[in-house]
């Protein structure tokens, strides 16, 4: 039997209350979401879905190939240079995915013989990125830009540091600025994966990086998501015009995949076009989850201030944090479960998303279902 | 200089005429298209382009998730159903890219501790795939089952062979019923892309391992790509249920990745069921790359023989291959140019690809043209 092995790990899954399932939600859902990342409420916002409409009439269902050959189209033109306008960058590339912006970025910066300094909190597609770069990686402590000081001194050669600008599990934001200090003094490079922060943190939701002063530094490369705030799917990478032209040069990930589809570019850039036009959308996500935060914190849950859109509240073991989430559910609730191997730490959460759009009605409704299902 | 190492390789670049730009593309171009990979036509037709539209209007711009969480709409559940039946495999599962798909299915079937046999012309979405992998990874000789049995026969443990169905450079078939016999042989799995099979190969496109006898094996693993005949973007995986399940709690790619944004499910899903009404389209596409052959080696030019769609034209060198697609596309063609680093053979090629909707005529023309651009 081929793969034989694997019914041996399903069953090591099994014993450990650990097996993971789809369950396909309907268009129109009765549950209150605090689950999705859609931060501004924009994904079934009628300007984004048309968006989507309108670019899939007029461009086709798919971009028919790479970006290097006929899968660049004057619409994912337009959107790369409103990204970097808005964001502050010189240039950008969009990529299927923001997986595949990170491992492009991450590979494509770390050359044979460079060092790697990764944030031992980093997304899966950040790690994956490392494993993949022909550098070497150290792995530092969370959040530490002595740590990363430390790192980048042992190295001669080029440099860069990686790190989410906020982390997906707990929520919590990177010292940006005292990273990017860090790697000037050694000379390295900073990359980071703003994919939580895009569209919630800095002026008018420009990102962390725009918030920390970083915007457009010639050492800075930063990399997003067009499926969280945006509403729609797709990454892209931000930076310097020479490294942007690099990673059109050399990152597999870009080089070896389809375009991304019309559809998404055009969803993506009508939610970036009303983000501008309705930058106080920003500012309400972060109003929300603080407000979810103090008032679940008041009522004696355990969580972690948030800095951005992500609440992230501690539950006291995996299956009961699987309950929890399931009597949530039940109770008209869709909330997100983190548990192992997701969970770095091995703590196993439930994670609510502060939407923009939700109403104070929802939000007295969510708190209190979390309360009233408390294992 | 954090990123001064970058205008180094650049300017090598420069010297060896090997730098890539980006030339974006009207909605309406006036070049007859030889260059996508959007074999049967179908991302302009109308039905795809209106599930495209229909998708994002009914389920969003974005699933808003990962899959796990709130990213798996009934409509990815509907795509995957029809695409496993459609196939022949017991089950399938749906990602944001056919690289996704292959990063997830090599990753994941090959486990600490296991062999890797991978084929030297395999795609870089596999390669990268190979190296994320925790087993070891043995390449070996281009379409040669004998090679594969030979590395198979040095390894006790969990092992798989991994191969192209059609390679996407010379346009040459895997000799997927052989290398399915040398992995029994040896209680081995075979995953293979069949990236460029689906929709073109097998009875009315049902892919490689279908018109090999492999549809529903226990023992074989296949991915595909939504972003070449179905005209979308996104990938698959089909196998054995129990080997989907696993990916769906083993995948990284799947689990950290935000789910294929609608509008590319739906026209996925619309292209699909176009296929199975008019399933003609596929032999059509075969039909044109063999006509596009003989007609060129006819007039003296040096072309593998097509096993599928591809049709590929030697170059005499990676500057005159540049010049030959440049001067084809001031005639008004548009031909696909590979040269290294894209080829592993170091051998540059116009890259034609046959679409299911040429007509008599514009075969004429792009035979013509090429002619008499030739370097
Ligand atoms: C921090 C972070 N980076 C990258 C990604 C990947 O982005 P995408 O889903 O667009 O591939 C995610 C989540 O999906 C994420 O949370
Ligand atoms: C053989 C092969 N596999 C996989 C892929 C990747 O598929 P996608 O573009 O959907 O990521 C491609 C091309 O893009 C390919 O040619």
């Amino acid at each position: 039997m081929a793969f034989g092995w694997i019914d041996e790990q399903a069953a090591v899954r099994r014993r450990a209350g650990l097996v993971r399932t789809l369950r396909p939600r309907p268009a129109e859902s009765p549950l209150l979401d605090l689950a999705s990342n859609d931060y501004l409420g924009l994904a079934r916002h009628p300007e984004i879905t048309e968006g989507a409409a309108e670019a899939a009439r007029r461009w086709g269902g798919g971009a028919t190939g790479s970006r290097l050959v006929t899968g660049t189209t004057e619409l994912h033109g337009e959107l790369e240079r409103e990204l970097a306008d808005f964001t502050g960058f010189e240039a950008a590339l969009v990529f299927s995915s923001g997986y595949a912006a990170n491992l492009a970025a991450v590979t494509a910066l770390a050359p044979h013989g460079s060092l790697v300094v990764s944030d031992a909190g980093n997304h899966a597609s950040l790690i994956d990125g490392c494993r993949l770069a022909r550098g070497t990686t150290q792995v530092v402590a969370h959040a530490d830009p002595e740590a990363v000081r430390k790192a980048l001194g042992t190295h001669a050669g080029p440099a860069v540091a990686v790190s989410d600008t906020v982390f997906s599990v707990d929520g919590d934001a990177a010292p940006l600025a005292e990273l990017a200090a860090a790697c000037r003094e050694y000379g390295a490079g900073l990359v980071v994966d703003d994919a939580h922060g895009l569209g919630v943190l800095g002026d008018g939701g420009r990102g962390a990086p725009y918030a920390a002063g970083l915007a457009g530094a010639p050492d800075v490369v930063v990399t997003v998501t067009l499926s969280k705030s945006l509403g729609s799917q797709g990454g892209a990478v931000l930076g310097p015009a020479h490294v942007i032209d690099h990673l059109v040069n050399a990152a597999r990930t870009f080089i070896f995949d389809t375009g991304l589809a019309p559809a998404a570019t055009g969803a993506a850039l009508a939610a970036l076009r009303l983000l501008r036009r309705e930058p106080e959308r920003a500012a309400r996500a972060r109003e929300v989850a603080r407000e979810l935060h103090t008032r679940l914190t008041a009522s004696g849950h355990e969580a972690v201030r948030p800095d951005a859109a992500v609440v992230s509240v501690r539950a006291p073991s995996a299956d009961q944090a699987v309950r929890w989430a399931a009597d949530c559910r039940t109770a008209g609730l869709a909330v997100g479960c983190f548990r192992p191997p997701s969970v770095p730490d091995g703590i196993s959460r439930l994670r609510l998303t502060a939407r923009a759009d939700l109403t104070e009605g929802q939000i007295d409704r969510a708190v209190g279902i979390i309360g009233d299902t408390r294992p």
